[in-house]
């Protein structure tokens, strides 16, 4: 089964407002095996709306739009698509009632406009939407299924959850489709891709793979298509396997998994603690750790030293130490993770200091230049980077390339692949 | 002008990585005064892009493309976008002399994959990417022109920024567009927009007024288009002054002011320093205030004490204090506060400690509560606040408050307008 996603709205279309309605449903319906060919963002206009209707029942056979359901006179979402399917619209009794309980329970006046949120496609299924007053419908017509639904988020992820995956579930024919995810760090796209080519080049046309880049952090996706789960996921996993063997440690994770929650994982298992010691990056590795839910059992505190000063107060940083080598050198990042270590009182210590720019920049340390270390009581190892001139990716680089040092650290693997 | 928006992408369609790049590229181009007509995702495969391309073709002046142009094979964008125009791919020697000093200034080696990365359609104008290897390229064809740039956010807003905007400016009329940005904190949009509906309803129609909101920040753009820049510019300044009169201090910076860089601007003009004590917002303030460059010159440090057992040894938080209240109180935020000031030894400091989610809540204190303080040493000011659900949101919400509490604190205003 193929389907669109229509958005249908100018504060959308303009910027305004960001969209995540299309990627929540473009996800639970890829989960439902229903492949998303396309999606659209249209003004909340009638001729735009059935232009943008007919172009996606050409291809899809799952018409899903969002947006222009509200009580206002500028929502014509409802009149198009009822007059696109040539059905007429009529007072759903069940919706009424509930539009009117939903204005009782809240002591507000029930207007007239919201009287005529209980008008739907006379042949339409109502998707019930206990979050707001405009139900979502669901239209079928010449073998093609249209689904209306309001464009507040927390409205339309309920009427999805509730209304439409339920109902989907019903109708779907026997395709799987299965995504894996290998989320690798440190190397580039291309390099990667140069490494394993030879596995992609074996794959068969039914199973896809797929580059996703961030700062520091390439994730790989493959995505297979079969009408037999159990033989589809074997016939991945070979691929997978091969991709693994020649990656090796370059692969942090699988699945949903983050740096951040790999890490969290292998403090869990051993019970181990960690903090960081942060100049340049200014607490955005301390941030990462504890995006992962739990963190508070193993995370314990950052101390982020920006000042001379507090390098030497919080961290003890010898003052020759800094006044001779300057705060972005081997021997300062050194006593950072030694300080670090002691005051904070954990077992795993992250440390950095580096020139993130757009200032500081000299000639035998130019922007960019950047110190990492990782250590326990018993070892410290540091490392030199050179990254670019952007101070945001500086910061991000040298915080994921610090989670990864830690993660070989823990995991006793040298650098490189 | 008429716009169009293609996304190439399959893990865009998918809704694996939600797209931000079609946001941001729609607010520029309105802000030329560029109307987005349609937004689409749509797969990479050939003849998708070239289905879209068309169809763009058929409504729009301008059709720009994030997407695709990455070194691997999955992307094959540049090839269909240049079959389209019925251009030759041809080896640009500059884009190829900045690749091969990209490599170089990594110390990674150049692969033949990146070599075919200065490839550009012949008649093609190209859009210089500092931030990556993948140029941005503008080609015209038959009085329409087709925008390609890569989807890699970062890559594609220094492109937009410093290549296509000011080459649709020359390109544009001779009329004179000027923007105008306020910003405001702690308001929402819809009670900022019933504050100043006169003033917005007094709006000539070449003055637009557009709603920016991110959390807990709404900016205010007014975007105007004349024949006579100095008029226009006065014109609009009586418009901005109406706003200001009723929003007051809601609105807490102009242009491209962020809370970080005024707070900055504050500390600079006084010679004080700020540092925090962060608890659940674990250096995400602190990372913050150094997106600012030059934020070293008033940036001390921050103490991000996530365990109970480094408030108490970092912070000087009573052992009972913490027992009694619990980490998110008033005691303890009031502890954090005194214990950060003479720990990082600075001027002003902000302190937090809440219930980030999605566990640890309880029934008298439920995720999303959040104790904020901000302080000097002559006065504290403590507040509770009561967010969401979302743990993101919740880190962002509380470091955004904690900035806005700051700066009413060094300004002398109160909470609310």
């Amino acid at each position: 089964m193929k389907a669109e996603i229509i958005i249908i709205g100018d504060e959308i279309l303009n910027g305004t407002t960001l969209d995540t309605n299309s990627q929540f449903i473009a996800r639970e319906l890829e989960a439902l095996n229903i492949e998303v060919i396309r999606r659209s963002t249209v003004k909340d206009r009638r001729e735009e709306i059935s232009q943008a209707l007919y172009e996606a029942e050409q291809r899809a056979d799952l018409i899903v739009t969002t947006g222009g359901l509200g009580p206002t006179k500028d929502d014509i979402t409802k009149k198009t698509i009822a007059e696109y399917l040539d059905e007429e619209l009529v007072m759903n009794e069940a919706v009424l009632q509930h539009v009117t309980d939903f204005f009782a329970r809240r002591g507000r006046p029930m207007l007239d406009v919201n009287r005529l949120q209980a008008l739907v496609p006379k042949s339409a299924v109502v998707l019930h939407n206990a979050m707001g007053t405009a139900p979502g419908t669901f239209t079928e017509k010449s073998g093609k299924a249209f689904v209306s639904m309001p464009g507040v988020p927390f409205e339309m992820r309920y009427i999805v959850e509730n209304g439409l995956v339920p109902l989907l579930k019903e109708r779907l024919d026997n395709q799987h489709i299965i995504h894996r995810y290998l989320h690798t760090v440190g190397v580039g796209e291309s390099s990667i891709a140069a490494q394993i080519a030879e596995v992609e080049d074996a794959l068969p046309a039914h199973i896809r793979l797929a580059y996703l880049p961030s700062p520091g952090i390439v994730k790989l996706r493959l995505t297979g298509t079969g009408d037999d789960e159990a033989t589809l996921l074997n016939e991945m996993l070979v691929f997978e396997q091969g991709i693994k063997d020649i990656l090796g440690p370059v692969i942090f994770g699988y699945g949903n998994e983050t740096l951040s929650s790999c890490i969290g994982k292998l403090l869990t298992e051993s019970g181990k603690t960690v903090g960081t010691a942060e100049s340049c990056t200014s607490g955005y590795i301390s941030q990462l750790l504890t995006q992962t839910p739990g963190s508070s059992t193993y995370f314990e505190g950052a101390l982020v030293t920006y000042s001379y000063g507090l390098k030497e107060k919080l961290l003890q940083v010898n003052h020759e130490v800094l006044n001779n080598f300057g705060a972005v050198s081997e021997e300062t990042i050194l006593e950072m993770t030694r300080g670090g270590l002691q005051q904070l009182g954990v077992d795993y210590i992250m440390a950095t200091s580096g020139i993130a720019g757009p200032g500081g920049g000299m000639p035998n340390k130019p922007v960019g230049t950047v110190w990492i270390a990782v250590g326990d009581k018993n070892k410290i190892i540091s490392r030199k980077y050179q990254f670019g001139g952007d101070r945001t990716r500086n910061i991000e680089l040298t915080s994921i390339m610090a989670l990864d040092m830690l993660r070989r650290f823990i995991l006793g693997i040298g650098e490189g692949a």
